[in-house]
């Protein structure tokens, strides 16, 4: 891949909703996920995207927010992918979480040690990573 | 909450302005700031979004910029918010800065120590949190 | 300029694509890169945005992805900046990877040192700048 985006789901489309400005590009992974990426409508012309073709969604992990396993919170955010902390390391300022779900892919999301903290992220413990579709960017080969 | 979001404001929606993909949600939070935050339209149905409701709107700390108390611009970001300087925990690359509004809330924003040097960004010295309306997830209670 | 933001590309905007939520701002830098910004439509009117302005496009170091020189990946994201790595500061987590342009101008990316590792970001090395649209402030003198 060569991308310094720490998280890459690869994944077919399966709709493709333009806008004026922006198109809501919809994706399946083969583990069963739906993500979902809000991409400007060149990009979608330029990259030739279509129901069907193959892509691959790229997420830095600072785009990442964190939800604990007991949060009783809904959000915006169209993307929410349920795991469990299989690792964490510590930085000064910020940890990098690591989760794995239910299929065995994993998520890695760049966050305080603070957060770390106050949501008891441990390994083994339930977490949601939450992600913004306008945090996507999609790659397919050149 | 129970989200690993540094930055989480409160409010009250003031307006919903629809778009073909995006919306643009307003809020006004107790202390009398507005926020603006662009969200799909499909988050917009599902979280039942509408005026009057109350929401939180949330932020990691590194979407947050941050501008000199002398900066001479004007941002393209529709969420600006102007407080003093209360604290800078250091890493090796970033520091967390922390602001506090005149009514007491606090900002918190996740900057190269470079930017702290070049803005002077010590405590007790007026700077602004400038947020992309793009950069915020909004929250309500499941 | 006085803001943290670690990348600031000066330019002539040359379109500006309206939407309903959204409107999408094209700009050249004196060095020929092309950048293009999504903004809403409230911030093109507070600002004044118009062919022939001259703004700032400003991105945080956090929001650049950084792709290796041998990548054979496409990607969404409107602007893609090639250069040489010209300086690679370590952290305990992250990295600060500097680019130099072609025209010489820099562009700074935080990304984990794992990333730095995988694509072998060492000073000499070709790499890209990849920048999603909506991750771009625009800023205009006050």
């Amino acid at each position: 891949m060569k991308v310094s985006a720490r998280n890459a789901f690869k994944g077919t489309i399966t709709a493709v909703q333009p806008g004026a400005v922006n198109a809501e590009v919809t994706l399946k992974t083969p583990g069963g996920d739906t993500l979902v990426a809000i991409i400007t409508e060149g990009s979608v012309k330029s990259l030739g995207l279509a129901v069907g073709k193959e892509v691959v969604a790229l997420v830095k992990a600072p785009w990442v927010m964190l939800a604990a396993g007991d949060s009783t919170l809904k959000f915006s955010a169209r993307n929410q992918l349920h795991g469990t902390v299989s690792a964490v390391s510590k930085g000064a300022v910020n940890s990098e979480v690591k989760l794995t779900l239910p299929g065995g892919s994993h998520v890695f999301a760049v966050v305080t040690n603070d957060a770390v903290a106050e949501l008891n992220l441990a390994v083994g413990k339930p977490a949601s990573a939450v992600i913004k579709s306008s945090h996507i960017i999609l790659a397919v080969p050149a």
